[in-house]
C-alpha cells in the first residue's frame, strides 16, 4: 500500500463537501489502483472557474496551493481545470510532474489522427487547447444553458450535451475533447460517445493516463 | 482472460524470430495485464525502414496487414515504427483506434510542458513528430555510428546514446522523445532518464498507454 504513486489533485471551485472533493481522485483511482490520489481546492472562489477575471483570481491561489502539497510529498500533480490556470508557473519550480486537465484532454484527442471538436463551458477552446490543436481543431461549442459547473446537473443539460456534440460532429470532428472537468464530474463521455457514435474524450481520465505516464517514466 | 483487449501491433522489419516479434508486445502486456498482443511483421523487408525508399516500399505491406489483422477481430492497432507508415491509411478504412508509434511520442513527450529534442536513428525527426512538435521541438540528433535497428546493440552504443541526448540537453531540449522503437526494443529510455537527468519518453510505451486509452473509451 506505501509504495502506491500519489497523486496531487488540484480543483479550482471552493467546496467543503469531501464527495465532491474526491471526485475526479475517484475517477483516477478507479483507472489505476496503484495510484493513491490527494484532493484540494482554492479558497474562495464558490463558483469555480468560468471567465477570464475568475481565472485571474485563481492563478495565484493555485500556485500557492500546488507548492504546499508539493512540500507534503508527491509524486505528481494534476490540476483539473481545462483552462490549465497556473500549470506553466508550477512547471517552472517543482520538481514533479505537472500537467492541467486542458492539455491532458488535447493531447489525448490528438491521438485519433481526427479533427477534434471542443466541448466546453464557452463557445471559444480553452487557450491551451486551441495551442495545442492548432488546425486539427475542428470547432468549439458549449451546451446551451450551461454557463457554470452548476448548470451541469440541471434537467435537460443531457440533450444540450447531445445537441452541441452533433453541431460539432456535423461540422467535422471526428472526436471530441471536452474541456470542461466539471463533465468529468457527470460522467458525461460515454453517454456522448454511445449517443453521438464518436469517441470522447474524458479529461480527468486523460489525465490520469498522461500523470501515470510521467509518474511512471521519472 | 477472453475479455482481454486485443492489440495488433505490426513490427516493419521482417524476422521469423519469435522473440524479437513479441518484443513490443511483452513491454505493453508488462504494462497492462489486461491487453493481450497479437503480433506481425511485413515480408521482405530484413533491415526494416531507415530511409525513404524503405519507407515506401513497406507502406503498401503495412496497409494489407493491417486489414488482415482486423479481421481477425482486435480491440485497436499500434504501428511499431516511430514514422507512423501507413497509419493515416489505415485510419481512413479501419473501424477501430489506429496509432504509430511516432505520433505517441511525440503526445507523450508534449504533455511535461517542455521543449521536446527527439533522438532517432536520423538528425531529422520522423515527419509525424515534427508535425505535432511544430516550434516546441528543440531540435533532433541521432546516436553518432547508428544507421540501422541493427547498430543498436553493438559495443559503445549507449555512449553514443549518451552524447546525442546530452547534445539535445544542451541545446534546450527538457524531455527526450525517442523516434525509434528499436530503442524501446533495447530498454534505452530509462538508461538515458537515469544518465542525463531529463525524463525519455519510449515510443513503444507511450503506445500501451495511448492504445489502452484509446480502446477503453470507445
Amino acid at each position: 500500500m506505501t509504495d502506491k504513486l500519489r497523486l496531487g489533485i488540484i480543483k479550482v471551485l471552493t467546496s467543503d463537501d469531501p464527495d465532491w472533493l474526491n471526485s475526479h481522485g475517484r475517477i483516477i483511482e478507479r483507472l489505476f489502483p496503484d495510484i493513491k490520489t490527494v484532493s484540494r481546492c482554492i479558497h474562495d472562489q464558490p463558483q469555480g472557474i468560468f471567465d477570464k477575471a475568475t481565472l485571474r483570481k485563481a492563478e495565484p491561489k493555485i500556485l500557492r496551493l500546488a507548492a504546499e502539497m508539493e512540500r507534503e510529498g508527491l509524486d505528481g500533480l494534476f490540476v483539473s481545470c481545462a483552462e490549465d490556470p497556473a500549470v506553466e508557473g508550477i512547471q517552472h519550480s517543482a520538481g514533479i510532474p505537472v500537467l492541467g486537465a486542458g492539455t491532458a484532454s488535447a493531447l489525448a484527442a490528438l491521438s485519433y489522427g481526427r479533427p477534434v471538436g471542443v466541448l466546453g463551458l464557452d463557445e471559444r477552446a480553452p487557450t491551451p487547447m486551441k495551442v495545442l490543436l492548432g488546425n486539427r481543431m475542428s470547432g468549439a461549442a458549449r451546451p446551451k444553458g450551461v454557463v457554470n459547473a452548476f448548470d451541469l446537473s440541471k434537467p435537460g443539460a443531457e440533450e444540450d450535451f447531445v445537441a452541441a456534440a452533433m453541431d460539432l460532429h456535423e461540422k467535422g470532428a471526428g472526436v471530441i475533447a471536452l474541456a470542461c472537468t466539471g463533465f468529468s464530474t457527470l460522467g458525461i463521455a460515454p453517454v456522448l460517445s454511445r449517443r453521438i457514435g464518436l469517441p470522447v474524450v474524458d479529461p480527468v481520465v486523460a489525465g490520469g493516463y498522461f500523470m501515470r505516464f510521467m509518474m511512471m517514466s521519472k
